[in-house]
C-alpha cells in the first residue's frame, strides 16, 4: 500500500465534503481464485490500483479508498463496498485491475448523491452487473 | 404489516439504546421464487412472522424491524440486513419463515456488540451458512 497516497486521498475527500465524505472500502486479502501464495493478492493489487489512479487525478477526491479485510464474499471477489453516512450501502464483486476506471468513476458519482442512490443509466457496467447486496441507511 | 406491532418494536428499541438501537431491515418485495402474484410475497410473510414473534417476546426489543424494498440479493432471497451507527453491516440471505427465531436470536446478539461483530460461535446457522457480504462501519 502506499501511505501516503492512501492519505492524501483521505485528506482531500475529507476536506472536500466537511467529514461526510463516503468510502470505498476495498477488500484486500480476497484471493479472486488464486493460489493463497500469490503476493501481492488479487484484492491488495486492486487496492493499490485504485489509490494510484486516484493518485493521478487532476480533480481532488470526494471520497476515501479504505482498506477492509473480507467483505464476506469470497466466491465473487475481489469485492468493494460504498458507503456513507445517511447512504445506502452497496457491495460489488466481480471486480479485478481491469475495473479501475470504472470503479473510480461510479465512485464519484455515488459521492455526488446524498443518499447513495446513483440513477440506473449512470451506473458503470460492472455496478448493474457485480452487485452483490445493498443496505438501507442507517436510522 | 401491523403498523401497531412494528411502531412499538421500534419504540421498544429507541427506547431501550437511547437511538443508536441496530435495524433489521427485511426485504418485502423478494419472490424467493415464487410466481410474482403470489400475495403475500415471501419478503412480506418473513417480515410479519419476524414482527408478530417480537411482539411475543418478553422482553424490550433491543433493534428495530423495518421495511426494505429490494436488498440486492434476489438470486438468494428471502433476504434481511443489519446495521447500526458504528457497527459493520451484514447482508443475510436464503431465509424464510423457519429462519423468525434464529433471525430474532441472531439480532438480538448484533444488538448486544458495539461493533456488529459476534463471535462465530455466538452466531445462528442461518448466518454462518447465508452471509451474503458485509461492509465497514462508516467513518
Amino acid at each position: 500500500m502506499d501511505q501516503s497516497a492512501s492519505s492524501a486521498a483521505r485528506e482531500a475527500a475529507t476536506s472536500e465534503s466537511g467529514g461526510t465524505a463516503p468510502t470505498l472500502h476495498v477488500c484486500v486479502t480476497c484471493l479472486a481464485g488464486e493460489d493463497r501464495e500469490t503476493v501481492p493478492r488479487a484484492g491488495r493489487r486492486l487496492h493499490d490500483g485504485l489509490v494510484d489512479a486516484l493518485r493521478r487525478q487532476a480533480d481532488p477526491a470526494t471520497f476515501r479508498i479504505v482498506e477492509a479485510e473480507c467483505l464476506s464474499n469470497c466466491n465473487r471477489g475481489c469485492s468493494v463496498a460504498l458507503s456513507g453516512p445517511g447512504r445506502w450501502s452497496y457491495v460489488y464483486g466481480d471486480l479485478n485491475q481491469t475495473s479501475v476506471d470504472d470503479l473510480l468513476a461510479g465512485a464519484s458519482r455515488y459521492a455526488a448523491t446524498t443518499d447513495g442512490l446513483v440513477p440506473w443509466r449512470e451506473r458503470p457496467t460492472i455496478f448493474r452487473k457485480g452487485v452483490i447486496a445493498r443496505v438501507p441507511p442507517s436510522i
